[in-house]
Order: C-alpha cells, then sequence, then structure tokens
C-alpha cells in the first residue's frame, strides 16, 4: 500500500503549517492540504485531494487570507476530491472520488457526497444525506435531513439564464430524488415525497406525493409504491430501509421514541 | 514529453513491490500501483492513476490483503483513472481520463471506458464493448458482446431507492445504447436492439426492436432506421461498420464464416 | 498556500524545455507541461494539470512531435485539467477543474469550461462563450459567439452510432441552451434561440425560437419568457444581463453603436 498507509501522512503530502490535523489521520500521497483547514481525528484523505482550494479573491489580493474548512471526524475523503475553504462538514463525511465542493457549504453529520458530484457552494444540506455521483447542487439549494438525491440530478437555481434571479430549491426530510432529475429554480419538495427518474420538476411537490414525467405530474401517494420484493408499500423508506441510518438495527419508531421524536 | 516516456517507469510514480508489471510497460508521473497489480505487456499508464486502489475492508482491517487487479497485454490507461482491486480486464484494456472502475468487474478483451464513467463494480462486461463518457453502471449489469453505450447512459439497479432490492439491467450481444439513456432495474435489452437518445426504458426490449421516449415505447424494427449517408438501413450495425472490430475489412459475414459462428 | 504561489513554479511541476512560458505564470503542484506548450502572460495553472497532452499518434511513432498548444493571456486553469495538444485557447480563457479539452479546438477569447466538460476536439468555439459543467461537445461542432450551454448539455455527432456519418450542430451567436439538453447531428440553432431544459432536439431552430421538451417543439418567440424577477421579458438576454461581457456596465446597445456592430 504506497499511496497511503493508515494513521500517516504520507511523504509526498504537501500540509499548510497553519492546517490543524487531528490525531491519527491518514493523508494519502501528492495530497495538498492548504491554509486554515481542520480535519477532525481519525479521518482518511486518499491521494490527489486539494482541502482548502482557495477562493477566487486569492487570484487578485495579496492580502487574502483563506478562510476555515472543518471537516469532521472520521471523515474519508477519497482521491481526486476538490474541497474550497470556508465550508463545514460535519463527522463521519464521506466522499467519493473527484467530488468538487465549493465554498460556504455547510454539511451535517454523516453525509455522502458521491464520484463526480459538484457542489456550487453556499448551499445546506442536514444530517445523514446521500448525494450520488455526477450530481450538481446550485448555490441556494437547501435540503433536510435523510435526504436522498441519486445519479445525475440537477438543482438548478438560473430562472432565465443568463441572470441574477437566482433562488435554489428546497427539499424537506426524507424525500427522495430519482436519478435524473431536474428540479428547476425555486421549487419545494416536501417531506416524504418520491420524485421518478428523468422527471423535469416546475412545481412544488406536496409532502408524501409521487411525482413523475417530462414535465412532472402527481402519479398518487408514496404509499401506493410497492416493492416488488415485499409486496408491501416501500415508502415512507425510514421503516423499510435501516442501513447506515440511526435507527439500523431497532426500526425507526423504536429509535424515534428513544429519541424524542414526534412527528 | 515529461509525464511519461514509452517503455518507462517514471521517477515520481509509486509502485508496490507486489505488482508484477510486464515487459515494455510505461507507468506515467505520480502514478499509484498497489499490491498484488497485474499489468500485462506494452501497456501504457497515464499519470495520477491509481491502479489496485484498496476495498473498504483495507480501512478497518489489519490483516488486509489487496485483492488481485489483472489488466490484460497492450492496454492504455488514461490519467487520472481509478481502478480498484478485485477486477479483471482483458487484453488491449483502453481507458479514457479519470475513468472510476470498482471491484469484481469483468471486462473481456478489447473493451474501452471513457472519461468520467463510472462502474460501480460486481458487473460483467463481454468483449469489444465500448463504454462512452459520464456512463454510470450500477452493480449487477451484465453487457453483451459487442455493445455500445453512449454518453450519459445510467444503468441502474435499485427498484425503490433507498433498498436492498437491487436487480441488474442485462444488454445482449450487438445492442446499441444511444446517449443519456436510462434503464431502469432488471431489463432486460435483447440482440441489436436500439435504444433512441434520451429513453426512460422500463420494460424489456425484444431483439432488432428499435425504442424510445420517456417512457420507452417500440417505433419499430431496427432494420427500418435508414442511413442518411448510404441510404440504406444502418441495423444491425455490425454489416455496416467494422473499424476495430475483428471483422475489420473483411465484412462480418465472412469474419463470421471463418470464426465458425452461426447465429 | 502550499499548492501554488502566484507568479511561482511549484517545484513539483514538472515543465518541459519546450514549453514557452510568459511572463509571471503561475504552476501548480505535480502539474505536467509538455513540449510545444505556449502559455500566455500572467496565466494560473493549477495543481495536477496536463497541458499539451500528446496524441494518439505518440503511442505507435518514435517520430512523433508534439503539436502546438497556445493558451491566451491571462487565462486560469483549475486542477485536474488535461488541455491535449493542437489546441488554440484564446486571451482570459478560464477552466474549472477536471475538464478535458481534446486536440484542434479553436476557442476565442474570454471562454470558460466548467467542471468535468468534455470537448472531443476538432470544434470551433466563438469569443465570450460559457459552458458549464458536465457537458459534452462531439468533434464538428460549432459554437458562435456569446453562447451560453448549461449542465449536462451535449451536442451530438454521429447519426447512426457507431458509424462514420459523423456531422456536427451549429449554434449560432446569443444562443441559450439550458441544461440538460440533447442536439442530434447536423442540427442548427439560430441568433437568440432558447433550448428549455431537457429537451431532446431533433430538428433546425429559427432565431429568435423558444422550444422545449422530448422531442422539443416551438413553444413561441424568446421574447415571450418573461421575468419573475423584473416582469419584463428576459430575452434576448444580451439587453438585461451584462456580466462579464463586453457591454458590462454600458448596456448592449451603446456599446454596440461603440463598436461599430450593426444588426
Amino acid at each position: 500500500m504506497q499511496s497511503f498507509q493508515l494513521g500517516k501522512i504520507h511523504p509526498t503530502a504537501n500540509v499548510s503549517s497553519s492546517a490543524e490535523l487531528g490525531k491519527n489521520v491518514t493523508i494519502g500521497a501528492y495530497s495538498l492540504i492548504h491554509d486554515n483547514v481542520h480535519l477532525g481525528d481519525n479521518s482518511v484523505v486518499g491521494p490527489y485531494c486539494i482541502l482548502g482550494e482557495p477562493l477566487s479573491g486569492y487570484y487578485n489580493n495579496s492580502s487574502y487570507v483563506n478562510p476555515r474548512l472543518e471537516i469532521g471526524a472520521n471523515s474519508v475523503i477519497r482521491s481526486g476530491t476538490v474541497l474550497y475553504a470556508g465550508s463545514s462538514l460535519g463527522d463521519r463525511f464521506e466522499c467519493g472520488h473527484q467530488a468538487i465542493i465549493r465554498e460556504k457549504t455547510k454539511a451535517g453529520i454523516r453525509c455522502r457526497i458521491s464520484t463526480f458530484a459538484y457542489l456550487q457552494g453556499e448551499c445546506e444540506i442536514g444530517d445523514y444525506v446521500t448525494i450520488y455521483g455526477h450530481v450538481r447542487v446550485a448555490t441556494g439549494t437547501k435540503l433536510g435531513n435523510y435526504v436522498w438525491v441519486n445519479a445525475y440530478t440537477h438543482f438548478t437555481n438560473d430562472r432565465t439564464p443568463p441572470s441574477q434571479d437566482l433562488v435554489g430549491v428546497t427539499v424537506d426530510d426524507f424525500a427522495i430524488i430519482a436519478s435524473r432529475v431536474t428540479i428547476l429554480p425555486g421549487v419545494h419538495i416536501g417531506k416524504d415525497a418520491f420524485i421518478g427518474s428523468m422527471s423535469l420538476v416546475r412545481f412544488d411537490v406536496p409532502d408524501e406525493t409521487f411525482v413523475a414525467g417530462v414535465p412532472a405530474k402527481e402519479r398518487g401517494k408514496v404509499q401506493d409504491i410497492i416493492s416488488k420484493k415485499t409486496n408491501k408499500p416501500a415508502y415512507p423508506w425510514r421503516y423499510y430501509f435501516d442501513r447506515g441510518m440511526p435507527w439500523e438495527g431497532m426500526g425507526y419508531d423504536n429509535w424515534a421514541k428513544q429519541a424524542g421524536i414526534t412527528e
């Protein structure tokens, strides 16, 4: 294992003296850690990563100071990823290869951003959110907790490109966006909603509603979607799926009761 | 030519002592070759590549052993590509830049995987298959021989995301998937079928059938698609196109007869 | 700031002795500058870039000479980008991260090509063109001046893949292609046209025409699209948007008069 050894900083990695690395961190070969990066304990950074990529002000302001990039403990950043300065990413943050996350991104705990995803920055992401690869998240997007965003999905923000009329998309907790969905600027996706693959979403989607199509139209309630495997409803998914979720092994209801969560 | 010189291992490349490199191989600058990688004779690896990327077990198992990555002879792996450990890729394998291919991928001879493609692993690919860029191939996908997959196409596998109800797509020999096609889990695409650009394929497609649309519907037989250039049928393509194919310069019928292939 | 210091060539960068670097250029860590690259004054190249990537002839021709790659002054090439030899990119050229631009690409002044875009080469791009990320531009594409191409858009060129019947798309000045548009081979997009998000464009689009849908159909004139912010027409956009354009701060009409441009 040449490219990274757990708990070691590879001799070819280039770490700023103003970066603060937690205990037992791993930094892969040829990675670059800029000024003012804070990396939590036990985190692993693969090869060819850039943490704390300087913002555009660096190019023309000789007194530029790199804003703080905060990465929580027990995170895994895979090879080729670029994380700009000025973001805050919670504990157990996980990245695929070659993800790009720009400045002023706030992500909660245990978020996962996959390979070739692009987050334009100035967006807010809750806890336990999964964003698959080749996804684009425009500035101003707000995702709740436990949201799933499948591959190639595009959160847009410009109503009449090119313009300064930018307004982000908002997605509530537990919503599922299937793959290759385009959501137009300012749209609000309700809690537990399901957006079918390849939809173009022009209007708000109410809670627990299933929409699909180009343009997307209402197809029913999410409870109407039946799993071919179990022959029972597949949604709201939190009652049927738990891998990696805080209710893993105990069921959502038990966990919610124990955690004092009431709907 | 600084980044790689044919037949040379660049001094900045990092090659495991347990990797087995064939004769006359080229390794580009800053590339990382992990334990148990086997690279065939005359193969070329560009800069910034990772061959034998360790699987997730590496992160939490101190007795982890990197499974074998087999890459055939006369292969070309372009810059920034990540090939996980545990795959087997046939002779004359060719990769674009920054392709990601995960573990337990089996590919036959002369396969080509282009720039920004992502193969999730545990998939089977026949001989002479071409996968263009920005494509995603989910776990469980099976592609036959001489299959063409155009840009952005997505082979999915989760019927009700997120779930454990995963079932891959199967594509038979000589099928053509045009660009930006989404194929839903478990769908079977028949031999010589043609899927039009931007289709959402929900149901099986019979042999020699042309489908298109969102959702995809049958539009006719592939023989009905006429080339504007020749004013003759364009499909089945093996009778009209031969570049890089084993029948190049001799025609499919002659080659098939010589090779003892009967339909 | 470890990965690049403005005006410096990083000690880990690898620059060919036959490359010609202008005054005050910056080259980031681990970047590779091949033979016959010409980089204009004050340009910045981030880490892990390859400028002058050799063409396929390099692999099998021992007398191969790398064709000239010309990059204009005041350009910014972000990390992980690969620019092939044999292209010409005008002043103030700007690239996102991990863009791939192949040979024989001609781009005018102040073009911007974003993260994860792929240009297949042998295409012509005018002045002040913006190409967002995850876009694909096939060989033979011709884009006029002041064209905007939004994310995931695909300019195709093969009428009956796989074939040798390749014909590119042509886009006239000021046209807007929204995100996730697929334009079929040989289509001509008129001046000031607007193509809605997720369209499949099969036929030519006249000047000042708004089309959308799968397949795309005429929806009206671009003047019919009203900005929700201003409650006035949003197109032709050059009268309502000027950031980064040559008419910034003075209005299009004043600039055009001063520049002697008549429509």
